[in-house]
């Protein structure tokens, strides 16, 4: 038998709510919120560990859970009415359950990394939590070696994002860091900086991207910064035709990183 | 001089509020709402007409008023205090303009094209408006000859739609059907139909998309149709390695169209 909550009076609830809702309670504390079942495999099977588990009996199944967190050093479970559960969860469709993840630690010093061949994915200060969402899906698809977000404006376990990244967050590298560091990391890994711009006269299928190779895509509203415009490899384009000079960002991380795969026989 | 509003009970409000929110209002009367000077211009120099044009004196000066309807057959133009504007405008950032534009037949058989090498872009039932404007983006970028819509879910002239196509609604050949009228119009033209699927022999990248060819994409959720499936020239797959077998689906349209233009060497 679990700790079981039935009263939406509990404080545990409000705990909750604010780690959905506010990025410096998820910092204070050290942790976030999944939801879903495919998410939460997707954060034990990442590497993250669950310091609480919620779960509410009439939508998932008891037994379920015990083999659920199986790998994981007893976190703490409770069950909840469904209608407690229904005041926490962030999502419409609710599969009642519902964790507390311990955050790690996305400084570079952190990232381990393979040696030659990297594919790696720089965004910088991405915004919209659906575009770093489809940005860390493609992620993923091409299985690129790490993304790296410089200069983040959002929180990465914000859970708008968790979700429109269908659990992607945890399923690729991630390292966070100002341009400068990124910038130095990459210089130091011999991992040549291939700088997605509107000018420039590369035209990006032309770049040999079968070495180790940093795509980077900068924000719809300013494009990259002069930093990694300035201490590129190269400045790349994708050549537009139409009345709008500019395309989706994670549109254009797509086109840029498979076309790095076709390059590489998609291995 | 033109007319002024400036009550907020003023009928004319209500009107224009449920053409924005009403996919019914706009289907009755034959008009949609665009908002903003570039929307409007992309509009216009898409061959829109407009019947009404609505400006705030004090976000719009009223000497532009005229120079931007000068090709159009005198639209009703009408000032309004900035209160009123606020409340019809459905966007945050104001501009201050704001017009009823006539909707445009988007049956198949209205659709113009040219008889070699088309691209063109074919999305299955998409309902996000924020995918449907990203693919409407990468068909401008890519500049291809047609975007047609199957079995749609949505209003075209939805305003989150025109919203989050920054205008690119109105810079590419639209046309709608059902699945069955559009692969017969396919066929009919000799365009090639590539179906995106999950489960494909060919990689996408191996096929010569230099011919008249049809892209087509289904939804995250399903995929695309049996129909479409089967009455393929070849069905192709995107190869994914990652842990979640899905990726954004205007992102996967993106990847795919590119590789078209890349083969084409962008022409």
């Amino acid at each position: 038998m679990y700790k079981h909550i039935s009263s939406l009076q509990n404080p545990v609830i409000k705990r909750l709510l604010q780690l959905q809702e506010k990025s410096r309670a998820r910092k204070k504390e050290g942790v976030f919120i999944v939801e879903g079942v495919r998410e939460i495999q997707l954060a034990i099977k990442g590497g993250f560990r669950l310091k609480e588990l919620y779960f509410a009996e009439e939508l998932f199944p008891e037994i379920k859970v015990k083999d659920l967190v199986k790998d994981q050093e007893h976190p703490e479970i409770t069950s909840l009415s469904a209608e407690v559960y229904n005041k926490i969860a962030y999502r419409g469709s609710t599969e009642g359950l519902l964790a507390v993840v311990i955050t790690k630690d996305l400084g570079l010093q952190k990232l381990e990394l393979l040696d030659k061949n990297l594919l790696i994915l720089v965004a910088e200060a991405p915004e919209k939590p659906g575009n770093i969402g489809a940005l860390l899906r493609t992620a993923d698809a091409a299985k690129v070696d790490a993304i790296l977000i410089s200069n983040p404006k959002t929180d990465i376990f914000n859970p708008n994002i968790i979700r429109s990244s269908v659990g992607c967050v945890f399923t690729t590298k991630i390292a966070t860091g100002t341009t400068s560091e990124i910038i130095e990391f990459l210089h130091h890994k011999k991992v040549a900086i291939y700088a997605a711009a509107l000018q420039a006269s590369k035209i990006y299928s032309e770049i040999d991207l079968t070495t180790s190779s940093a795509i980077v895509v900068g924000t719809e509203a300013t494009g990259l910064s002069k930093e990694w415009l300035e201490n590129s490899t190269q400045n790349i384009i994708i050549p537009m035709q139409g009345e709008i000079d500019s395309m989706n960002v994670s549109v254009a991380a797509g086109i840029l990183i498979f076309e790095a795969k076709r390059q590489r026989q998609f291995k």
